[in-house]
């Protein structure tokens, strides 16, 4: 029977930019929904985070940071920093999105063997971040 | 019961670049389809606009827009200029993406404080643009 | 009555970057589905690969896959190319998204006249790209 299943991930940052890993966190929550078949929504409820999906090696989690501070500088004469000092981390947010959503296909999310699922923190620390993790599926 | 409960919101834009606050019609919506959980798509069927979520805030809209002609300049040599003079604005909705989706939990749209949903019009005015608001749920 | 209906595309791929257009095989994968209303869900398992949605016009197709080498230039002193060579289309892959999602209205994928459907290639040429159509709908 068609159902849903959700669950909240929290968690805290420790940088101003950062990856954090959820896949593991993720595809418990899929286990425990008991779905086998259906679509898995993974959304971060922030505007100055996002969610993305790729592969777990240090060095490229520095590349992939290093890449998003290039395209989106932060202080580069934003008219929102008069009032935050994060443009560059709510246009960032914007830009690359904050869900990304999979299927899920015998019991399990259907992903890559380097398709990792990531928080990216784009204005850290934050002492609480909210990540929803949406099901729907039978 | 799970079921699907979609309807088009129908706009025109005033500008070449401009953020139109979808928020409140999406949330009618939501609130219209009596749909408690659930997800939904909010997708605009158009090659030359973008759906993005972030804050409503003047400062910060200018910033977005700024941005994204920074990063797709418009007339920067591209061969689709030849034929419609509109080839950034394509790059631009293909990159950044046509639609975002949203988890629905408690007869709620599930969105941060500052998680304003938003029309990117990247190549207007328009007379009429379309964005779906599709949602799936009981 | 809501339920799901998956089938994977298999394809390869000819070129380091490529534009591979979806549109007729996720279209007739839904005509198959016999859904009429619902979401799909175009998803590739890899992240050297993205999907995108936008115009299939011959320049504009070379013009996207110049912005993306442009944004996401091979070989600019990642650390992930110590290992691998192909840090920048793992960049691109994270930044630009692995998959989109469309309603199902009417028995038909609702999508704009210029919106077709494409896998882009980052890392080919590959002899093995899987991307998952999933649909939930009734």
């Amino acid at each position: 029977m068609m159902r849903n299943f959700a669950k909240t991930i929290t968690l805290s940052t420790r940088e101003k930019y950062q990856l954090i890993d959820l896949t593991a966190t993720v595809e418990e929550i899929v286990s425990e929904s008991q779905i086998v078949n259906g679509l898995c929504l993974v959304h971060a409820s922030h505007a100055t985070a996002a969610i993305i999906c790729n592969e777990h090696e240090t060095g490229l989690i520095h590349d992939v940071l290093k890449k998003v501070k290039e395209v989106f500088p932060p202080g580069a004469g934003y008219l929102h920093d008069r009032i935050d000092d994060n443009a560059s981390s709510h246009i960032a947010s914007a830009l690359i999105g904050a869900s990304r959503t999979f299927p899920i296909e015998g019991g399990s999310l259907v992903r890559g063997t380097w398709q990792n699922i990531f928080l990216l923190e784009l204005d850290g620390p934050r002492s609480r971040r909210t990540v929803n993790v949406h099901i729907i599926g039978e």
